[in-house]
């Protein structure tokens, strides 16, 4: 069964949930630098559903950071993230892989998230092989699962763009995400939609049926601007540029998905320069009228 | 039927094309600034089989031009390209479009191009819609190809990198180009196949076999580099980056393709620096070892 009707986000904006990259917190020494309390409590105050924090902002507070998000009445939606899998960029050696992704694991699990979201890694260097590679990053993926059971925590393949198949992800689409996760088949292993990444994708659609609103654990909102000066950090703000908001979301929920929207703007030269109440107002206005 | 077996370019080069971007040529001033008859005597001294030349470079010489290349043995491949049709870089209304267009398609004819590229352009501004972006687009293709046949021109729609979606073509995978190719229904209009654009594409293979070698016009060379800078003007040198080049081949060949392989490179900081003689040395070199 899958749902036909979007949910109204007009009236409810319960389910916008913030990821901390937007206010650029730690990123490079960039954005207002507000304390992990500073956010909850503007997210709050906001009426904001969740917030996704990033590993290098919570360190070893992951703990109290998870309860203090509760008490102010907001859910951990998500930890960014494992460390690259495969790649130029992962870790030297399997060993380590494993090692620092049971490490970002144990902190989503004292935070209380929801899912880690898993950013895979490029190709492998000297393969010259996207299938190879993936067939690396579901071996190792398949290794932790297990314990990510145990700890509560889905892990969220997240597809990315391809124009970081290079050297940050060889999973570039949602087909082979979806894949992957039939591949491995099991519970806890899931997929991350972010508009960024999908919004060129017709096909969408008919993979995310595919996959069904259970193995989607996240659904991350921007835009992507018409005339992006870098894929890296020129992200828009929704409603600022071309992608089709409404159909990716109808898409996203006709699979069944109910869970949290959070918006995950990385924008060096943007909305990272700006007061981060003055971000936090401006999400929350295009979440209810053009996402 | 379709060719199982991979041409040998070990021994024989004369599939090797180039495209005049690899030398930089009149693009914002840099490169060595050949001229199209020093480009000609350098690639048929080298046994190349063929150039395509971008519309900039042959003016009103594109007849002269033409038969130069023929008298020195080689081919004209094609002719870089039509306007974008649609999207924010297109010219301002639907009649100036189809006017350059149309005066695209006669500098093809008049050099005896085998095929004019098509980049379709970005997302129609304001409408947020992919499927009405190609919706414009394919009326407009439709309206030309009888004259492109006539002209004996094939039209070559070439799917571009989804990191250009939002203003230099909303047509970015190889499924949807050939999806378009299929709806057009003409056989005017065919399909360029670009490693750049589509190595991350574990579709490739089944959309050529349902595209039919008939309908690739024409087949491009790069690489991929991994930790590319710059999604315009950093492209790899064959071999220098992590896509699969026989395998990509492989797909393009069993479908039935058996026309040039045309290396075209934007690298502003790299290869067009270089002196065009060792750029084309280097192109013959990885062409015969590496794709």
């Amino acid at each position: 069964m899958v749902s036909e009707i979007m949910r109204d986000f007009s009236k409810d904006h319960s389910s916008l949930a913030l990821n901390t990259a937007t206010l650029g917190h730690n990123l490079d020494g960039q954005g207002a630098g507000w304390s992990s309390e500073q956010v909850i409590d503007a997210c709050a105050k906001r009426g904001y559903g969740a917030i996704t924090y990033w590993r290098r902002e919570v360190g070893k507070r992951a703990f109290e950071i998870g309860q203090r998000t509760r008490a102010a009445g907001l859910t951990v939606s998500g930890l960014c993230r494992s460390p690259f899998l495969v790649g130029p960029l992962a870790p030297p050696t399997r060993s380590a892989v494993l090692d620092d992704f049971r490490a970002s694991l144990a902190v989503a699990s004292d935070l209380g998230a929801s899912c880690l979201t898993i950013c895979v890694g490029g190709i492998v260097p000297g393969s010259h092989s996207m299938t190879e590679s993936l067939k690396q990053v579901r071996e190792i993926v398949a290794e932790v699962a297990d314990e990510a059971q145990s700890a509560k925590v889905k892990l969220a393949l997240e597809p990315l763009h391809p124009a970081y198949g290079g050297n940050r992800s060889c999973l570039v689409t949602v087909r082979d995400a979806v894949d992957m996760c039939e591949q491995i088949a099991h519970p806890a292993v899931s997929v991350a939609i972010d508009v960024y990444h999908v919004w060129w994708d017709l096909t969408l659609g008919q993979e995310l049926l595919r996959l069904g609103g259970d193995r989607i654990a996240g659904y991350h909102l921007c835009d992507w601007l018409a005339d992006t000066q870098d894929v890296l950090l020129d992200r828009g703000m929704m409603g600022d540029g071309v992608s089709d908001l409404r159909s990716i979301r109808k898409a996203v929920e006709s699979a069944g998905y109910k869970g949290f929207c959070e918006v995950e703007i990385f924008s060096a030269h943007n909305w990272w320069k700006r007061d981060p109440n003055e971000v936090l107002d401006i999400c929350l206005e295009r979440f209810r009228t053009v996402c």
